[in-house]
């Protein structure tokens, strides 16, 4: 077992991640506090509903706990206003007090979900994390709740750190293969901000890490929350470092909206707008090899390293516009300066962001 | 002018109060450090807007500002889910950003709602006060902000502090009288939970209060204020000592349910529940005077200080029996023991109560 502590003053939280965890949920809860004389809810989707509730239930009912559980329709859909009031009401209906938590378990769409129904209701209740994917390494750690408006992603929210995070690595063993890539896609990026060694590492352990290793996988999530965890401790609500986390969500966030949700994976979005910000970080100086490895790394883990000739660079553009609204007027892009080192720059040229991606197209007919 | 500071460390925020301030909105603005170059939202609802947003538009607008207005209408009603995401669709079609801030002019209804988009909207932006009701003195100090569910009211919020408060007396003059008393009541329990002085003075300006003096109204808000930002300044989240706020609200909020919503003013369900709790604390040894004083200040304002007839004791009952639910099976009455002093107790024989509310009503038969 791997244990790790987000260093957040009052507010900081563990992150345990190791095998076979949620069989001894109950432990970790009363260690934590949890109280067993108020009931606690548990927020999952249908599809791990089906594999993971049971057993959690009864574990934590073996525990001592009341539980009400609480399942939503897989799918980035549920991150809505209405599914708030809905859980909300659910809540009220099986007696949830201030004493209460709310349990997520699942990926990053139940993580927000969850996490901003404990941020709200009563003004703010107990929460616990239990990620089930490998992109949720990302977003169990940080405390950014919320849920989408149907003009924006993640619009309505809050910052509500979880009590703790118990990361059960039998979990990961039931997810597609393109959702375990797309999960590596964020990995990655923490070494590529932070951490020269580990993108080393993951480069040469890109097959332990596809075949699911519990061991490598282990490593991994520890290390990617590990690099998290700095950032954000160092920056709790965004004001400044915590946006070096972008790297590649400029032109990744620009190609979901263009994509429709559900045909680029987060992870693959990103896997390309990391390889394009390394091309623009050429243009400021920097090594060509830093562009070559971030490429050569999130291929090996089958990650999209070019942009698929499909998408119309015209429209990609014009979504980043759009987005750039929401920085006070300023298009923002993390450039990689080295291998585990980045930098926030606000002064690109709109033509050498429409080069890259020209190019990056270009790589796609290439091959 | 008066003013004064709750003291919240980093989120500490001063409180003006006088004649007039609306038409020097900007520069306090300015003071405060409101950005010029973000637009900022006005949230208010149609009466109030009638009398003073096109002013207030003007003045922020001759001082640099670039503003938004929303206009809701009048009521609980607009204190829903529904209205958080149709003021968040158009703070984004208004291109607010994270420099942006939310302006609530109005009362507790726009308070809360303004309040809760600024807590969610972007996971929290700034937030200004222009409170335009006597009432609004307590909600604007504290930072509880929420919607309603439609099984519970103020269910879904946070705790987001201001920027500021600025308090136009002037606005209070449109107020109609009822809604002048119903205010009134929670600036008498204000005086009730922690300065019998001011109570004395409550009962010796009463007409002036009535009146709308400027001078007693500018005093009577600035010490209600007071008393509030001492307690929360001590409990920010509830923990423990701000419940002393609650004097009355354990069957002022029964009574409300009962009544409906509109048919008793929040502050005249208190005024009757703050009687009744100061009847209750007669049953543990309160001396009888503290009963009389707090009747008698509220007659003298105008409030209701008995149960009217109309009312089923039983109905009252059940509704605070439901009430409890929310606070971990104890049902919790603040009590005065002297006039300015208060005790929180958890250990009230239900049948006390049901005594007190019969003693109450037929004192409603006997008037």
């Amino acid at each position: 077992m791997r244990e790790l502590t987000v260093d957040l003053g009052e507010r900081s939280y563990p992150i345990y991640i190791g095998e076979g965890l949620l069989s001894e949920a109950s432990s970790y809860f009363q260690r934590h506090g949890i109280s067993k004389r108020s009931p606690l809810m548990i927020i999952t989707n249908d599809e791990i509903a089906a594999h993971y509730l049971a057993p959690l239930q009864t574990e934590l009912e073996a525990g001592g706990y009341r539980v009400h559980s609480a399942i939503i329709p897989a799918g980035e859909n549920s991150k809505s206003l209405d599914m708030l009031g809905e859980l909300v009401g659910e809540a009220l209906e099986a007696g949830l007090d201030r004493k209460s938590a709310i349990v997520a378990l699942g990926g990053g769409v139940v993580g927000d979900l969850a996490g901003f129904v404990a941020a709200s209701y009563m003004r703010g209740i107990k929460f616990v994390q239990l990620p089930t994917t490998i992109l949720a390494h990302d977003s169990s750690v940080g405390g950014k709740v919320a849920v989408n408006h149907p003009l924006a992603k993640n619009i309505i929210g809050a910052f509500h750190q979880p009590e703790f995070v118990l990361y059960d690595l039998y979990t990961l063993q039931t997810l597609p293969l393109r959702e375990v890539k797309a999960g590596l896609s964020e990995v990655v990026k923490h070494g590529l901000i932070w951490d020269a060694e580990f993108v080393d590492w993951c480069e040469k352990h890109a097959n332990d890490l596809l075949a699911l290793s519990p061991d490598a996988l282990g490593y991994a999530l520890h290390k990617g929350c590990g690099v998290k965890a700095v950032v954000v401790s160092q920056d709790e609500t965004e004001q400044g470092l915590r946006a070096i986390l972008n790297l590649g969500h400029t032109i990744g966030h620009a190609l979901e909206a263009v994509a429709g949700y559900n045909e680029l994976l987060h992870g693959e979005a990103i896997s390309i707008g990391m390889v394009g910000s390394a091309r623009l970080a050429m243009k400021f100086g920097a090594p060509s090899q830093v562009y070559e490895q971030t490429k050569r790394t999130l291929a090996k883990l089958g990650l999209p390293v070019v942009l698929p000739e499909k998408y119309d660079v015209d429209k990609v553009m014009s979504a980043m516009m759009h987005d750039k609204k929401f920085a006070e007027g300023t298009m923002v892009f993390v450039l990689p300066t080295a291998i585990g080192k980045v930098e926030i720059r606000r002064d690109i040229p709109v033509d050498w962001v429409r080069e890259v991606l020209e190019q990056l197209k270009l790589e796609d007919e290439q091959q």
